[in-house]
């Protein structure tokens, strides 16, 4: 496990408790409260009581509307006269393509060409327009800069923007409204916008409760950053984590320095059965970028793998797993 | 769709309102209160507003542990003291296993030979002892029946025991408590447990709600029954809703005929591609004999298919769904 936590505030970002409150006002009347499940046999499994946010029931599949929304129900008449633009490996791009039909705007969408079918038609379900690009970081970046350039729309980027990682803050806001006791939190970690807003909404609401990120062994900048100390990037990757193939963002990765208790490597085979251990025992579909954060649990030490400390009531410890998305090719679960 | 509507009261159960709160009140803490979900895309389809009540996503995966907890937590010690024995296409067995479990009795499960094998793990997960039989009806029936006789164990029936409808009437119940003003309820039916308790359990809140009961052409003795007037029975089925397979009781036909308000048949495909559908959109594993309840709505129709009149508000059909299940090899979703 990675862990560089630094005393210095985290000045990239003005994501604050108000401003998690005022996304959750905004977003609120537009996306599910999303129901938090357990299963008695996965408990059982990693001797510890589970809670699990299943924002893969979320509109458009994933969390993604939280901060999508957010960004583009903030916008100003002027800003928004264009249209948004982003970049996004799908379950963004599909957000994005959703809150902007809310708004009646077009949503312009730069998705990789090996982006799953089943993410390239959700976008197109909502009206956006997709624009194909090279697999790589650098490709998506570029392309969605120059249309922003030629068309005036408005950049809303997957996690480099403080009201993204506002709304995506708002799942953990839900999260701790109803289990007010957790003692920890894992997430999926790719760009850091989930990340870092489950740190801001959590820490916000009780500052004791530790969060961890869980990253795929072949996306591994995350826990590298935070190892080194230096922000580490990533052309490209090929985990079966479409979701998790971006990098650290200065924002995002000055937040986790400050605020996350650890990153935890998760492989590819432990992954993908996850996510069938999830489909057979609590019936739900999630997508591999999300079952990575249940998957370290499922490991011979369960909840042991992070070193928590024992709770005060004599009780297993209580953890939340938010289940980012459920967007996958049915074919994937065989 | 067949109806046939009588006046006479249904004075071959005692469930009424008091004994579904009662048996709620019993199995309350046991029992998930089980999710409401919505589907937007879901909506658009069916021309209606639905709401699906998830006992897929329950302990043991159905809402037969409704029932099967009611009615073991209800007996004696002396009447438990040589444990339980029930006949069960799978589901009803899991849950009595459980159950039993909870109290701390053996249970006995006949099961058809030809049950799907997560449903036979599920059994043994929760402890219960599997007897194989043949798969008709009249076998089961005879093998627990023989059970019973030389063990002294209490007689668990899936469905033709007032304590069972009673227990399954609680969806029903929690339905409407939640969507107070739901137009209709449609479920899947069989021996007629779930839809008979939810006749009961619905009208007994809301006098004016509709009850529809879903059913495999393949398995279509409700149907017959409810058409000729007499109960109809049927040895087997091959259809793939393998929780489907049974026949009404005199009980629960005589419920059904005083209270439902229409049985609908669906094809075996559209079975299979409502489980599809809802596994693409709403990211729920449900089995097939828990899809044929939305299977209607999906028709070029929609909603038009259940005839019912407008609602006062002018706004599109209140309907719930009750998902009874989730049990299914993940083979089975290709």
């Amino acid at each position: 496990m990675a862990s560089s936590k630094q005393t210095t505030s985290h000045k990239l970002t003005s994501v604050d408790a108000r401003a998690i409150a005022e996304a959750h006002n905004r977003i609120q009347p537009h996306i599910h409260r999303t129901p938090i499940l357990t299963s008695q046999s996965l408990n059982t499994i990693a001797g510890a009581q589970l809670f699990f946010k299943c924002e893969n029931l979320q509109k458009t599949g994933s969390f993604k509307i939280r901060g999508a929304s957010n960004a583009i129900l903030s916008l100003t008449d002027r800003e928004a006269a264009n249209g948004v633009v982003t970049h996004s490996s799908g379950n963004h791009g599909a957000a994005v393509a959703c809150a902007a039909s809310w708004r009646g705007i077009p949503a312009r969408i730069v998705m990789p060409h090996n982006a799953p079918a089943v993410k390239c038609r959700a976008v197109e379900s909502y009206g956006g327009e997709i624009l194909f690009c090279e697999a790589k970081v650098s490709s998506r970046m570029a392309m969605a800069a120059r249309i922003q350039a030629e068309t005036g729309a408005a950049m809303i980027h997957p996690y480099d923007d403080d009201r993204i990682i506002a709304g995506q803050a708002t799942a953990a806001k839900e999260f701790l409204e109803e289990i007010s006791d957790l003692d920890a939190l894992l997430t999926p970690v790719s760009g850091g916008g989930l990340l870092s807003g489950t740190c801001l909404g959590a820490k916000s609401l009780r500052e004791d409760v530790h969060v961890f990120g869980c990253e795929p062994e072949r996306a591994d900048d995350a826990y590298r950053s935070l190892k080194t100390g230096e922000l580490q990037t990533m052309e490209s990757s090929d985990t079966i984590a479409d979701g998790l193939r971006a990098s650290l963002s200065q924002r995002t990765f000055a937040i986790l320095r400050t605020l996350v208790d650890g990153i935890v490597l998760v492989t590819e085979e432990e992954i993908i059965s996850a996510a069938r251990l999830v489909a057979e025992r609590m019936k739900l579909i999630v997508e591999p970028s999300s079952s990575i954060a249940i998957a370290p649990l499922l490991r011979p030490k369960g909840v042991g793998v992070l070193n928590l400390p024992a709770r005060k009531d004599g009780k297993p410890l209580k953890i939340g797993i938010i289940f980012s998305g459920g967007n996958v090719d049915l074919a994937g679960l065989r």
